[in-house]
């Protein structure tokens, strides 16, 4: 089978790697942090030394990454020029939609196809293939790299057209969303606990009815409970995502003013952090501090 | 089978009354405007000219009515008196639940048991006998009313205890966050919009997966639409409910900012009256035109 390129083996990098591993791949791995990568060759991955060396010409790396700083420091000259013509960059992080589209733009002149294909899905959810895949991208790279994403950690693969910084757009949508949904049960929540009712049949009647849904039973669970430090999606990387939005938001002149209100919650959680290893469900406790709760 | 009082023959009141004569109860029905209760007459119905006709000694009054004002104005002595020891008073509107405990403190000194049960469901739920129930008050009245709400319009009721504005405030909460689930894929849609995605794909997406649930497909669909003028449930409605949910976050010093922004947002549709027969999903239209769309 392929060789596949792997660089970022984070909470969420790892069970996909893995994952390809066990679908039959070759992964040739880069992980800044080497010893992190160490029980994936015990099962047979090769680990490399660059991010260069982690690609075959004309092959298929797929980056995951903190951040836009990190993707680009990776994905330069050296790492395009290894990829070569007919070479796929999957980019798997949530970054810019500007930057996306400025790394496309780069590795066009190497031949190479970038594709914006951010991850819906904690790290439990892409272990078990269960996740979402948006991607934007040319047509024929997408089509190439598809079972790749299902072997990878998704269940379904949304394609969003030919723009590069599409993919992204909608992973910064969904992620605000998730975040006022998370505000959204705060503030209920505060309100009924003020108010004398019991907060878990509140939240059992609205997650079984008007409010099913993976989001709202996933987070509502932890926000009933107080439980604010998994942390599988830590509240550092929620805020840079938030962040991401209003500078989306900013740039294309669209105010949005609940995701000020949510950045603003992870902002104040990042600050103060009084929750140690907080998640960034911990927003929610902006609510209820506030309610003097 | 049992007489049942009906008083409210409104946009949802019209087809529960409907339901229950469908469900062979003996239907005796209050409107203020008599003429729109004429067709469910022709259906068996008996019409009556005053709140306290309605009411059989010992017997079930449901009620459905727009305000706090109109049920006050409703559900007063002569009324109370007429449903005399033993009588229910199932209120299924959406008010304070201030009101719903000084109503309930006024029934018992007539032996009259008021149980809250306001109603999760917009009109063709209602009718489709799939809505949601939540009720709140002594315990026996709640048993003997239950079948009576299956036969109206629920699926499912779920019990909030004993208070009799528990189950208010729980409705409160769930129209909270129906509105700010509308402003939420508002703010997100319009950024879809601005950075020249195709809205639908987004609310496809989306809403089939991490915001699979009934209230982000029904109004997200019309907001793809930009489809404000439904209306089943009014923007002036809305903005009633928003008001009591401030009201009684204020009332328990529970800091709403997001609750506090859709109401603003529903307070300008209003003022503006710009659109015809305005649905509260209407909201969503303040976070588009911000953007300039």
């Amino acid at each position: 089978m392929e060789t596949i390129g792997f660089i970022g083996i984070g909470n969420l990098g790892y069970p996909i790697a893995e994952n390809l591993l066990k679908a039959g791949y070759k992964v040739k791995i880069y992980n800044r942090t080497r010893v992190k990568a160490l029980p994936l060759e015990a099962q047979g991955a090769v680990l490399v030394n660059s991010p260069e060396e982690a690609a075959e010409k004309g092959g298929i790396v797929l980056t995951l990454v903190s951040d836009d700083a990190a993707i680009t420091s990776i994905a330069g000259d050296a790492f395009a020029a290894a990829l070569g013509n007919g070479g796929i960059h999957v980019s798997l992080s949530t970054i810019s939609p500007d930057t996306a589209r400025v790394l496309a733009a780069h590795h066009k002149e190497y031949g190479v196809h970038y594709v914006g294909a951010p991850i819906f899905a904690r790290p439990e959810a892409a272990a078990a293939k269960v996740g979402n895949a948006v991607i934007s991208g040319n047509a024929a790279a997408k089509e190439r790299i598809k079972p790749l994403l299902e072997a990878g950690f998704a269940k379904r693969v949304f394609d969003l057209g030919e723009d590069e910084g599409n993919a992204n757009v909608l992973k910064l949508i969904g992620n605000f969303m998730i975040a006022g949904a998370i505000e959204m049960m705060a503030e209920g929540f505060a309100l009924a606990e003020k108010n004398g009712l019991e907060v878990k049949a509140v939240y059992e009647m609205l997650t079984s009815t008007l409010f099913a849904s993976p989001v709202f039973s996933g987070y509502g669970a932890m926000i009933v409970d107080r439980k604010y430090n998994v942390p599988s999606f830590s509240a550092a990387l929620g805020l840079k995502d938030m962040n991401l939005v209003l500078q989306t938001a900013s740039r294309s002149h669209t105010p949005m003013p609940l995701a000020n209100l949510v950045q603003s919650r992870l902002t104040t959680v990042v600050a103060k952090n009084e929750i140690p290893e907080a998640d960034w469900v911990a927003l929610a406790s902006g609510a209820f501090k506030d309610a003097g709760i």
